[in-house]
């Protein structure tokens, strides 16, 4: 598992700084967004977040690399699926308060897209 | 305040995606954290993130477009001074998340600048 040392942050040496310094790229939270509503393929990670291939596969690999996600080769499967480790898990209530305020502040209370398209994450017992 | 339209949103129109959209980026997220433990003024807000100057000139323009922050000139005051707005202040439980998440997973436990400088967050009770 990576760690960042809190002396090599630009400012004050902050958990949140560290925490961003992981994964607070925009595409890597909704990596994890993605795997915790159930998409565990690679094509699924990057249809779910709209990114590129190409920076989704180094998201991964950076997920994985800080101990948030794992890569697993099912006995008899051709493709990789991700799943979210305890630390990954350990994300999912700061992707629920991100959630939280988007509905209250983002989104327009009269968007199209709201009723039809918001789906809660599941909860971290469920994944564990 | 800005919204974002879930579909203009380029993978999974989520309110998490339209939250990052808004406030995900480190930078600004750090804004958020310094002026909710008190530095309410540019060069303390540009001190405790360690970023640029421009960037956090320009961050602190799209939080304030965005109704996160406001910024006020005191009467009499010569300066400038930043506060969260009731928008900002709900998103500290998003914050607090990843400070959580950050002290158990991206600092490592024997970290020697984890004791000396980690500050916790005000409760947004504090800034209403």
């Amino acid at each position: 598992m990576t760690t960042v040392p809190l002396e090599q942050l630009p400012g004050r040496p902050c958990p949140i700084a560290a925490t961003l310094e992981l994964v607070g790229e925009r595409w890597s939270l909704l990596v994890v967004r993605e795997i915790a509503m159930g998409s565990v393929r690679f094509s699924d990670i990057v249809r779910g977040t709209g990114a590129p291939r190409d920076r989704i596969a180094a998201r991964l690999k950076s997920l994985e690399a800080a101990g948030v996600i794992q890569c697993e080769l099912s006995p008899g499967a051709r493709r990789h699926t991700y799943g979210l480790t305890a630390s990954g898990a350990d994300l999912l209530p700061a992707l629920n308060a991100l959630l939280a305020w988007g509905e209250r502040h983002a989104v327009a209370a009269d968007d199209p897209q709201r009723a039809a398209r918001y789906r809660t994450l599941v909860e971290p017992e469920e994944i564990n």
